[in-house]
């Protein structure tokens, strides 16, 4: 078995730092990535993924002594929608996150102590900025695809539209244009958990205690909008916990709350506060046609390629009628656009775990994609 | 103006307790209530109403010195839905509440001290069982109507199976027969946020700091339960407090992060944490069918009343389908059953402020069930 590694590549070095959309210098830049498949001659065939609020540049493949795959290891692969037989696939670690690329965790050079709340907010635009000075670095002048779902989504929205030469089509799942009041609260409620929790000390508490019962309130409350409340019933039900009966004590009678402890223990262990607390501010803040006046044909105009939209039935996290509204502006602008709503009771899960039907969409797509990609060329 | 006062009343002194459901003994158990209108004279014009999770007996009129009125006087009144010039209106706080009813922020006489989780665990049939004590010290034999909405619909329902020849009639609103996975989950949240608050003390905390973080965050989760997505939309969307443009910095930007905030401020100020924690567990521990293997039909055999089902299109926590599900079982038994979902944007909270449509809908069904009654009798 061939083991997939992570890489490291730095930019940004002051005194040339990025300059994000809050006005803010930042530098320098490190970028976790990994990539899958081989890169073919005239490069033409590399698609860059994104991943989601609380993912990593590790989407496919295994590391070495680590049993669970990548995130989207369902769909990167030899043969799988993002068939590595035929492409080359690229997927980094944001900006802001903390498994490798430059974020909160991070070691500011400057004081050489951990940034904390001294890192700089950031936007969906950073992050891309961050991501166009990798696939540069590649060598890859333009990519067949962007592809990414929920957060991930976001990023391909913004590349599509702030490079529309740079790409030939972009792949967007279970995401949106604008956060609404209730995406904004329901990240607000998880703010609060993280920066009530007396261990986050300001967003100090590297080498020490972390905020963990905060982090943990915050990942129970993603869980419960990540699920539809069909696919919680179907999973869960009201089955109880290796009891017979009620406890009628404050111990946990239900399964559906031993599960959501024992995600919350997982997450606690593997994500940074800090990197929740900017991550789903950069949700919140994104707004792609807030300089349009909301309009959002005009905050597509921009955008040149193919675009192949998915959003699922029971996703009230990102609603599918949120894709539709995309869609419509999208075609006002005379582009090409697929869009499909599939039928699930995952909720917004289903991005991930809906790998049939998507992976069908998906491969046919890119199979078109490539296909008009080379005749263009001739 | 006449002001309206919450009497108390102390029932079940040792060696005479209430047995709750769980098989523990409680007593003595002080109930907090109020009247509105006129009891008549062969005292067949009563209502009682229940109110919901943080209500409390105060459900109509004004409290000297108190500028807001009772939680449902939308409803309660001459005039109005429950028409106070007609009928005479009980409401109670529930027991394990924290307003003058016993509960565990009570003074627990063999202890002199304050319950905490010592105080048993309650479940809505014991609720009901203490309510009944009420209505009997009031001397009435048979209610005209048993009446709430959400939590209050629960405690109809079981006063409607368990003393099926007690009412004539009852008024369901935005309610259920059993807390699903989800409903469960957000409840644990909830819990959780307390319970990780070091101020909660394992309960022990009266005298001392209370856990405001805990409770506060309790409240925030419950009302984006309680609103819609697009109510908040409607009500919030992505306006800025008081800037021009985001800080990006994790001060508010939106001002539905605001509300969240002064809601939860208000809320901590009035409810007992520890009640939180009973309350949500005897709704997430409710469940009619639970002894009938899940035939809603069979659980509803012993009722005879009359029943008013309303339920709310956008109502995410007690969805409508709940309802529906109710009404056919109740029709199964060949019971008179009147059911309206309510075209409502609102959410949870359109079983408060959705008055109009209420209003008329429980006047007409009221004088029906009255007119029915005074024909029975001749």
């Amino acid at each position: 078995m061939e083991y997939v590694e992570t890489k490291f590549v730095t930019f940004c070095q002051p005194p040339n730092e990025l300059v994000l959309k809050s006005g803010f210098k930042l530098g320098p830049i490190t970028i976790a990535y990994e990539t899958y498949g081989q890169l073919n001659k005239d490069k033409s065939n590399a698609i860059l993924v994104f991943h989601a609020l609380t993912g990593d540049a590790h989407a496919a493949g295994f590391h070495k002594d680590v049993k669970k795959p990548g995130w989207w290891d369902d769909m990167i692969g030899p043969g799988k929608a993002f068939d590595t037989n035929k492409y080359f696939i690229i997927s980094s670690n944001v900006l802001g996150g903390c498994k490798g690329t430059t974020g909160p965790s991070s070691i500011n050079p400057k004081t050489e102590k951990p940034y904390g709340l001294s890192f700089p907010m950031v936007t969906i635009e950073d992050m891309v900025a961050a991501q166009k000075l990798l696939v540069e670095y590649l060598g890859i002048k333009k990519l067949l695809c962007v592809a990414g779902g929920s957060m991930g989504g976001l990023q391909a929205i913004i590349w599509a539209v702030n490079y529309p030469d740079l790409m030939n089509s972009c792949i967007l799942v279970a995401t949106n244009t604008r956060h609404t009041a209730q995406q904004i609260a329901l990240h607000e409620v998880a703010r609060q958990a993280i920066m009530s929790d007396p261990d986050w000390q300001n967003g100090d508490y590297y080498g020490k205690s972390i905020p963990v019962r905060g982090l943990s309130l915050s990942r129970m409350i993603g869980h419960i909008t990540y699920m539809s409340e069909q696919s919680m019933e179907e999973k869960f039900g009201r089955k109880l916990i290796g009891k017979e009966k009620l406890g009628y004590d404050f111990s946990h009678d239900f399964e559906v709350e031993n599960y959501l402890k024992y995600r919350a223990g997982n997450f606690v262990q593997r994500f940074d506060a800090n990197s929740y607390l900017y991550l789903s501010k950069t949700l919140d803040y994104f707004d792609l046609a807030a300089d349009y006046n909301g309009d959002l044909t005009k905050a597509f105009a921009s955008a040149k390629c193919s675009f192949l939209v998915i959003s699922f039935t029971s996703d009230w996290l990102y609603p599918s009628y949120q894709s539709k509204q995309m869609v419509k502006a999208l075609k006002a602008n005379d582009l090409d656009v697929s869009d499909i709503e599939i039928n699930s009771s995952y909720g917004h899960d289903a991005f991930l775990v809906e790998v049939e039907g998507q992976s069908k969409l998906i491969s046919h797509y890119l199979a078109r994609i490539e296909k008009q990609n080379t005749h263009g060329k001739r």
